[in-house]
């Protein structure tokens, strides 16, 4: 899958925060912070990371307060520890020029889209989706790829990324690479939070959405004009939903072939992200290349090798 | 509640259609065909009521088909048979300006919202949210009031709609009712079918939907700039959702206060509205006026006695 050509050096530290959901078991933290350390990364966990107000991570002004002191703090990489719910309220507080100014790496998945896309349709700036600490790193197993993917996009050594795919369509294009969480993505349709990214590459994941909701958000998406603007739409995995008698056929599968009808541009199926153990870290609002050839779709996240 | 007034003739007919789920259990349209005869109306079932495709009652150009069929029968009253998911794929495809000159009168609950909000977008067109056959007139019972309710807006007889509630905010106004099922006013953000209705009067509810979607769901109208611009948010019900520990007193009514500490503007609670049995039949896009007092809330639907 990825370039092997380590000729980078990774950032030296991650500070990890909490702007989401609360952390349910500190020990997972502290497995995550262990984790990183292993990898070669200083690490440094904000005050708030366990704060607990309702089922967030603190009260908004605490998480808010949170941001902020990632900012100023010494470390490149401020990663968020989990997902949730909690960003969507706060975007309006948020100061994103100064988090675009800071130079800090921001990442994170599934409830941070919201962070990811906020920051760049206020900014351009661009952070990433991937790994949480407790999620990918806090936990009993360590996936090897997800760990490699995620060092070698800190340390901007990946250059391509392949994966298998049964039935992408074909495409050869250029584009700004945006999206994440679907739900997340649907969520800030029509609000100053949502990026305008015309020939976009587009990539969406979901977990525990059942297949007519995953559909009803992405027609969300088709009648704001979001999808026939984009260049390719990449979908990774959507997992943890439970199917119905009642759905008679009306399965993901069915999604994706409306999709194709209903929308005239291409769709790539395969792409290793989600709510899974096997995820890619990717740069949203970076400028990449996308490909297809038979079985297999390529991400080039760098035109040139250094 | 209800002014007992029944001065003026209720419509004649009702035709039955099936713009969303499919119907799963025929002898509920058949029941419910006698109830509302009962009521005094002739009732028309239309030839694809009971189709189905995957979990549709139908393949979209059934669905549509019965839609155009339903403007040009002779019955004044069209209402849709059940709700569940179709509604939103249709909407680029369904004649609107067709729908508002036909004079007739649309009624409809949960999937419907969307037919009742761009029928408003795109029109400004008044029609109805309310009872639906299969849920409403095809069960075990029929709710008295719900009957009522239905039967006196159709026959233009109800004049105020009056319901206790715990905590309304005091609100003296006027404006446009629109709403509906909460999930589906979300969906419509940032595309050509939710209508822009300033000092408006917008009620929600939803279903099996849990407290922090609510939320979520809430803060996308909120970003859009939609609720700030409103007179007042009038809640129906929110049912059938699934508290968890994880929640730690992030529930409903929490929302709710978030909610007024979030948006200035007037929250009136109770409207008996929603998936639930007791339910008004409500005019989608007509000026009314909302009042508050210890304890009650009226609705205000004809400001005149004729």
């Amino acid at each position: 899958m990825p370039d092997e050509n380590p000729h980078h050096e990774q950032p030296s530290g991650i500070y990890l925060i909490s702007p989401s959901g609360a952390v349910r078991d500190p020990q997972t933290i502290e497995l995550a912070a262990q984790r990183l350390k292993a990898m070669g990364f200083k690490v440094a966990v904000d005050r708030t990371a366990l704060a607990v107000h309702e089922r967030f991570a603190g009260t908004d002004a605490q998480r808010l307060a949170a941001i902020s002191r990632a900012l100023k703090q010494k470390h490149p990489v401020v990663m968020a520890t989990r997902g949730g719910y909690g960003l969507s309220r706060l975007l309006s507080r948020i100061d994103w020029r100064a988090v675009a100014d800071s130079g800090k790496t921001f990442i994170g998945q599934s409830d941070f889209t919201v962070f990811n896309l906020a920051l760049l349709a206020q900014t351009g700036a661009v952070s990433l989706a991937g790994p949480t600490a407790v999620f990918d790193f806090g936990g009993k197993n360590v996936d090897d790829l997800t760990q490699a993917l995620f060092q070698e996009m800190l340390s901007h050594d990946l250059e391509i990324l392949s994966f298998e795919t049964e039935d992408a369509d074909p495409v050869d294009a250029r584009g700004v690479l945006w999206g994440g969480n679907l739900a997340m993505v649907a969520s800030l349709v029509g609000t100053p939070y949502l990026p305008r990214v015309p020939g976009g590459i587009l990539f969406l994941e979901d977990v525990g959405e059942h297949p007519y909701r995953i559909e009803r958000m992405l027609t969300q998406l088709w009648h704001a004009g979001v999808l026939a603007e984009q260049n390719a739409i990449v979908l990774g995995k959507f997992t943890e939903y439970r199917a119905t008698a009642h759905d008679n056929g009306h399965d993901l599968d069915a999604v994706v072939r409306w999709l194709r009808q209903t929308v005239k541009v291409p769709v790539v199926t395969g792409l290793p992200y989600g709510h899974v153990k096997v995820k890619a870290t990717l740069p949203v609002g970076a400028s990449i290349g996308i490909a297809t050839e038979a079985g297999l779709a390529h991400l080039v996240l760098q035109e040139h090798h250094h």
